[in-house]
């Protein structure tokens, strides 16, 4: 039994503090979102982190973005096995039911799973190795991409390149899709790559022409 | 290759608003983040749905909520086999390294996700039955439960009740998680069940006592 | 000897319904708050006028704010003489050890303090001039603004404009401590002056660029 | 120069979702506090820790206490020497224009003004000895105490008897108030000293007829 409790007094304030105004002053339009649908002209992948909120960054509203986050943003290659597998389920129903335009993968600096990777990779979290680890196998889909930084000084400079580096990782694993590449090949559907300082508020995207990330 | 685009102008609009306004006036805030890392007292699942925003029904600022969002808000029950399993991981960073106090599930009505479910079980989408179909098996988490809305009026009844219940599956896999479970039954973790109601703005919460939910 | 007594019924009987819903429904948020420290986002000085509830306005929870409340909500200037300076400690401490990212000074109207301030000016309150008045000796740090409204229409006019300059003198003050200007200056804290109209719940905020206080 | 800044958005959000709930459900409440002006039945003394809000231990609404925090509820000694004293006039201000009936001084668990406070005593802070440490100089109230503790065991149970003796510090050094003190002797006043622990939300009284804190 899972014995839930009531939600917290001050969430339950906060609630019927919103209803009364954000809900109250858009009820034509929540109504209308209801009524019709959703109609998101984006599907934003970002990490579940607390201090990443796609929504404040873009000022974004009810309707606009379909958004997946889970940890690392990361999107596993296309492994039509018959299992559970929840980001390939969000994508496909973003791209082929709700026939988004702009596919975003949000990284971001600080990410404790990209940190935990390099740890995982310089043996230092063997506990991550295990088979019962969830988030050593969920990085498992990013560890390839250790070898692009083991060189790298220890630190900042490596955590801020693989960070990165799951960015374009997911780019590339979303291109696996058959559904998806066509898309984007036929040019019904652009996929965009960014990475957001957390301390600074900085904002980089994936440059195909120079192959780099740089600021907006 | 994957060709990843620039951003669209007005996102790049948008950001350099939020860049000179929130975040300008919230920089001391943002770096403190960043050096201290995250502390969220909550982990959230909610669906990927643009029409759900949990920051805003709760006026949470960045740090506040851990947040993972997935199709229909759904956990798959424990199963340590070794692949990838991101709500899994998330479930397990936000629990065992981010040890967040409380885990909230919230559903929401009109919810694609759960209507594709109905509709697999009653044989009107088979192509959701296909192997390939990462949205009908990552449904499948929840049909067996569709035996207990199935003698309901179709329609929003049949639906209502369905989101519900995906709301109480999650809540029911969540404790098949050993190391979740064991803070449950010491209080080290509440568990609470939302389900929001897009065109009214309402919010309901599973009540124990009742074994309904009911508004807060 | 001071004889203390026992709480009165009914505030024990309102602790106890506390003990068993929130605390209860929130006893692991408690325990991490005890296990890790506090980590509030901002320091709060308001008055300790007993219709003036920062928590309530905010829907905070316990750990968001660090609150110094004193009469008027006035801090004094630097004065590193050895003696026992509370609101200066209070302000270190949240500066220094707590690092909070923001600190709101918040001022109130009809307030008493400010009121007792215009009385004494104005040589209606002989007895605040008293050297053994710890009224009056705290509501010098306000006295010197005294002229700026000494002109104005006396009654509402007058204390609702010294008591938005209690909020600037604070603010001015706060500055006079270096180790507090210096992180203003490098962009790590934030001020913020506010002021709320008890009678009409308004919430008014001053603007640097305006010079004003102006509705939030 | 002060260079206030607006108050951050969600803060705001919150604000207006308060002013169209609470506030309004309240107005007339509101309106009467504000004509008639306060009339609080208790003054508490508590500390600015983030983690303590006596307003939700005791279901308090707005008007009910007059409420003063500082750095670890600690009340000088009385001491008319024509400085700026902000807890005497506090004091002073809630017993003589007030006329509260009772006076709570509310000690807490974890508190870490007393850590600092202990960790001076034993010479692990040399810092907070320097004139200009506001902490050390505000701690040196309680300083004195030390002796009574200084054979305990370290850590727990020493900072929780020194949390306790705060309390009775302060109760003791309102006593010394002459104006205060005849209100107690004349039983127009009564005096209460209470200890909350934060993680697992229990709340105890000092008793003078056993001369122990114990469970309300």
């Amino acid at each position: 039994m899972h014995r839930a409790k009531p939600l917290p007094g001050y969430l339950i304030q906060r609630y019927h503090g919103w209803k009364a105004t954000s809900y109250a002053d858009n009820a034509s339009w929540y109504r209308r979102l209801a009524d019709e649908g959703q109609r998101p002209r984006a599907m934003v992948i970002s990490c579940c982190d607390s201090r990443v909120h796609v929504t404040s960054i873009f000022g974004a509203d009810q309707g606009e973005f379909f958004i997946h986050r889970n940890i690392a943003n990361l999107v596993p290659p296309y492994e039509p096995d018959g299992d559970h597998h929840g980001t390939s389920a969000a994508v496909e129903y973003a791209v082929r039911v709700l026939k988004v335009a702009h596919l975003i993968v949000l990284g971001h600096s600080n990410c404790g799973g990209v940190k935990g990777c390099i740890d995982m990779c310089q043996g230092k979290a063997p506990e991550m190795e295990a088979k019962d680890s969830f988030v050593g196998r969920w990085m498992d889909i990013l560890r390839p991409r250790y070898d692009d930084v083991a060189k790298l000084p220890e630190g900042v400079e490596q955590e801020r390149q693989l960070e990165k580096l799951a960015v374009m990782t997911s780019l590339d694993n979303l291109m696996t899709f058959p559904f998806l590449a066509e898309l984007v090949q036929n040019g019904q559907l652009t996929m965009h790559g960014l990475w957001t300082d957390i301390a600074e508020g900085g904002l980089e995207y994936f440059s195909a022409e120079t192959g780099q990330f740089q600021p907006v």
